[in-house]
């Protein structure tokens, strides 16, 4: 079981992270003509367009250069230039969901002009929506209204200001003296604490189903967690664990922010049901690894667990971590279909000692967003009751 | 007067938007080599780089470009190739404060993936911070955070979901039972909602403010102003008042947004004293514009009005519009001394008519950023006491 968590955690960083970019093909020539601008782009412009097949044309104005390509997918598609020095090409068709990707002019990488940005991959750059059937669970609907708030606090393991996002549900300011549980949400490799409300559309998804009686209203927690960029100081980086075999050390510094900086500043901040039976954590690909080690390692403090595309948890895991499963009312593990790391059969594997575990395939989706928020959506309907 | 206003207006305009960039020059030979990261720089990232001086260095790898220009202040700089293909190129000294810019790349102008990126001059783009002797004040410090919200809403006059950033003090949460003044602050000329807390720093500003006891808590709602982009309907769209002659009627949908849709929404959804004793306008320049149209013909709306190098208001204005003055509790007007309003001027005349007008020029700074970071910070103090 523990080879199918480093599988999976393997891919997920590859998947994430920038890969080589060698293969230049040809722009696609089978493209049905009925493409319209991205539901991503900056207000105002037509391109890059989607069409029904999935595949996405850009376009970009460079009358000098001699070579433009759209890098999407792991592939560089050949843009050709017509008359006005304008050029123009499209991809094969992507996979439902979101993508990153950018533009090659002349051997610089450059973000679309026609997209607004977002942060993965590493960089803040274009990001593309390719829609599917099922998108409007995360629209924004004429439904109550939560917030998304960008909140500074002073870390004490860091000396340094942090900042986070904090979705607090519609009925918060009207409800003054009720206090709520908390997720706490965390984001893949090379993306930032922007990654769950921007590309995620947490905000949207909860409100929605809140709306509709699914879930109960809770507040979500979403911070900054690559482990390399996470600095602690004194005391707090004597603190941190030692990595198992397998296991990347560098991004254990979260765990111990989580613990001394955020958690006690959200339960300060806000009106927090402040115990393990109303507290939960997620992630998405790395962010579910850093949830499966923090919960495992902290087996008393979060009754709820949700990985994302980041692994599975396994029995001898649970029984390795006293206290773990007489706390833990929910391990839920899910991943794309398009993705293979056999969850269905790690929940089963959890029922039979007794875990309430929950493994769920997003159909027809890879390694992206739209798994994850799909994720989110069927976990969100299991917390807190 | 009246010629002042249409003058600094379409100054206003012409700066924010989009030149021609048919300038192009060297790179700047007289730099002082002690350049530093760029304050705005995505994280990881050397480049861009600024100086003591204020000169701005960029630098982009493009093997096989055959020109790279650094296009900023109304300048494109020529850069150079090194044997690795990495172009570098130094601009001028620019003046300190927040400038938009971006490089081009045989004839296509994209963002530098150096940066993080703002919306301004009508895109999603780069821009660099020239630090001044007097930073301090919009600095994030470990002093009580107040929250910056993102909420949408309902809009009727639109027929469609808005949304708007609302900075909420730092007490806000602890005190249930108090309400608050409320500000409400426009952006600029092919700006957005986003500018005044991600350019402007209002968070920290009033953050910074608030802990010396300088300003007051107050709520600040920051929405999107740009009229071309603001399609009312039905009787809404009927609603339109007449433009004057020399003013530009597509702005005024914004006026009807806000009196329909925006102050009712925030006075639901907040704990706000819901009369013109605790409610102010202001903006930067168009954004100021809007504030003097829209405060004049709502004379009795808004107590305090701020104009940030947005024109000035004229005896003859306020006493054109009835029970305005009666209302008013303070007329502010500024302007960087790198412009040329008269702001002083505007506010001694009326002062003559008994207005507690305010004049207030930024020193070193032209049209942006930094002049209104300072006004913002001037005008807060006066605000509500």
């Amino acid at each position: 079981m523990k080879r199918i968590v480093f599988i999976a955690l393997a891919l997920a960083a590859w998947t994430a992270s920038a890969q080589p970019r060698n293969n230049v093909v040809p722009s696609f020539a089978g493209a049905v003509e009925d493409f319209q601008p991205g539901l991503t782009n900056q207000i105002g412009r037509q391109y890059p367009m989607v069409n029904s097949q999935g595949a996405v044309r850009a376009q970009l104005r460079a009358p000098q250069a001699s070579s433009v390509q759209l890098d999407i997918g792991g592939r560089r598609y050949e843009m050709v230039k017509d008359e006005n020095g304008v050029w123009t090409g499209t991809s094969d068709p992507q996979d439902v969901g979101f993508h990153y990707y950018q533009l090659n002019v002349d051997g610089a990488s450059v973000p679309d002009p026609g997209t607004v940005y977002f942060y993965g991959a590493g960089r803040w750059g274009s990001g593309i929506e390719i829609p599917s059937a099922d998108m409007d669970f995360w629209q924004t609907k004429n439904v109550p209204q939560g917030s998304i708030v960008e909140k500074y606090y002073w870390s004490k393991a860091t000396e340094s200001m942090r900042h986070c996002y904090v979705y607090l549900p519609a009925e918060y300011d009207k409800n003054p003296g009720k206090k709520y549980p908390v997720l706490y949400l965390q984001h893949g490799n090379a993306e930032n604490e922007q990654g769950w409300s921007a590309q995620g559309h947490t905000g949207q998804i909860l409100d929605n189903l809140i709306a509709e009686g699914k879930a109960v209203p809770f507040i979500v927690v979403m911070d900054y967690g690559q482990g390399q960029n996470i600095h602690l100081v004194g005391e707090y980086a004597e603190q941190l664990p030692q990595p198992q075999p397998g296991q990347r050390a560098s991004n254990d510094g979260f765990q111990v922010v989580l613990l001394t900086d955020i958690i006690p500043m959200v339960e300060k901040e806000y009106r927090v049901i402040a115990d393990a039976r109303h507290r939960a954590m997620a992630g998405l690909s790395m962010g579910g690894g850093q949830t499966r080690r923090i919960t495992l390692a902290n087996p008393t403090t979060f009754a709820y667990v949700g990985m994302f595309s980041g692994g599975v948890m396994s029995v001898e895991d649970i029984q390795g971590a006293k206290g773990f499963q007489q706390t833990n009312k929910l391990v839920f593990m899910s991943s794309g279909s398009k993705e293979n790391p056999r969850v269905m059969e790690a929940a089963e594997s959890l029922k039979q000692i007794g875990v309430n575990a929950v493994g769920y395939i997003s159909e027809g989706t890879a390694h992206e967003w739209h798994t994850w928020r799909r994720s989110l959506y069927q976990f969100a309907q299991l917390l807190f009751k």
